[in-house]
């Protein structure tokens, strides 16, 4: 199960996932200015990310609306970071938040956890039900991947429907979501006593985190929300109070880390060092 | 508006919304022994069937999830599909179901609005809440685009989280969802009465449609599940009582309507005829 693999790396190197959220006003000058498509320049930017931070990330998360949005040249940026993440021996969540059914999601399936767009985990939006989430079983079982699902997620209007309560159980909808989430995670349930199905959960709701966890057993998570978003370290410690069960994402808060001091061919060393205080911030309150 | 063009085009030609989910097996032979990558033929396909049916259909869908599954070479026949559809005039829609929040969904925005993918229409996941929408506003008002937000879907276990009660209402999820996307689109009803923010609701519940048209006085709706899903000709005019308010999409049983008759260069006849029939089993009802 790929969720041993995830496991053992938050084990040896950290909790922190380096989100390759990338846009291009965050490069340098040292890469803006170089000749090349937009797709070419984010591409060498994330390179020197991954090969400045591999050792100390526990995995890496590429989220692919970045690149949609520079069309055909954005997505060939897109399938190329993953193959380098890869190719250096770490796993790789693409963050694509796919949500369609059946014969549908069989498609997604294959173009994300086979050929130009292969990743290890992709992110999932179950709004649709089991029906948005079982075609990836087979790929799950056979080809060690895994899925993450969106339970509770911490922008703002997370709550317009997430926090409706519900008739029959008095909880929130992301309540369901959390139960209906370990349910279908139990049949991949790794050597880790974890899930190759995760969970989405924002680290901006820690006091809501104690119920989702305890409603997953065999929940591993996804936190995005750290440093730009407004969570801290003391945040994301909380969610481990019983041992490490999930990666902390930050990504504009690493890949701008050079801003203000680094222009030059040296930028990822301020990415490093961010991603290094970032470890030492949630490892303190552990 | 997009919303007044497209109900003026489909008070001209007709509710169907011809689904280009392509799949390298609908091929006919005729195009799929021809040399080319499986991008080139799916475009050729598509092409073929744009040609053969942009007088009668409404509008068109293109299932990207399809195209992602071929990576690259599917993207780029993606993208040139969207172009033919808006250079031969026809509305399309881009059936992406994006759902993220915020500076993500400013980047989707941004990618399938504008550049390489840009599409009149996309559909979206809002379980994030109104920040998986807000960020396409501007793009609304000033460039003449428009949404469908998930509402009820026509899946077996779409059920799982929409039909659940809330407590404060005692109306399921989706009713939750079809308020509020009312409620967004306000902002954006055109010369129609009818709002460029829609909602895909399938059509294998029409006992619900009742209450969710209700809540959506505003609502244009894009109704999948008719033919290969289930849906009738009776199932879907029930949506229409009260005037033309939506389109009907069919993927699988127009594009596939040649299998068994043509394999040949006219296999395009057979997706007109098939389209050409739908039309009448709607319009019989109506």
């Amino acid at each position: 199960m790929i969720i041993d693999r995830l496991y053992a790396d938050i084990h040896q190197k950290s909790t922190v996932c380096v989100g390759l959220d990338t846009k291009l006003s965050f490069l340098p000058s040292a890469i803006a200015e170089r000749p090349g498509t937009p797709g070419e320049k984010i591409l060498r930017f994330n390179r020197a990310v991954v090969d400045a931070t591999a050792d100390l990330a526990g995995c890496f998360k590429v989220q692919i609306a970045c690149y949609e949005a520079l069309g055909l040249d954005g997505l060939l940026a897109y399938a190329k970071t993953l193959a380098y993440v890869r190719e250096k021996g770490s796993v790789v969540i693409a963050d694509v938040k796919r949500g369609d059914i059946s014969s549908t999601a069989a498609q997604y399936a294959k173009g994300h956890f086979t050929g130009d767009f292969e990743a290890d985990f992709i992110t999932v939006n179950a709004y649709m039900g089991e029906d948005a989430v079982s075609p990836y079983y087979e790929y799950l079982q056979k080809s060690e991947k895994g899925l993450f699902v969106l339970v509770k997620t911490s922008n703002p209007s997370g709550v317009d429907l997430q926090d409706m309560e519900l008739q029959k159980t008095g909880e929130p909808v992301y309540m369901q979501m959390a139960r209906r989430v370990e349910a279908w995670g139990q049949a991949f349930v790794g050597g880790c006593g974890l899930s190759s199905i995760g969970a989405v959960t924002g680290c901006t709701y820690p006091e809501q985190f104690a119920a989702i966890h305890a409603a997953m057993p065999h929940g591993f998570f996804l936190i995005p929300g750290y440093g730009a978003q407004g969570g801290t370290g003391k945040d994301v410690a909380a969610f481990f109070k019983s041992g490490l069960c999930g990666v902390v994402n930050s990504s504009r808060g690493l890949l701008t880390a050079h801003k203000g001091k680094s222009e030059g061919a040296d930028f990822a060393d301020c990415t490093r060092a961010a991603v290094q205080a970032m470890k030492e911030d949630i490892g303190q309150w552990l």
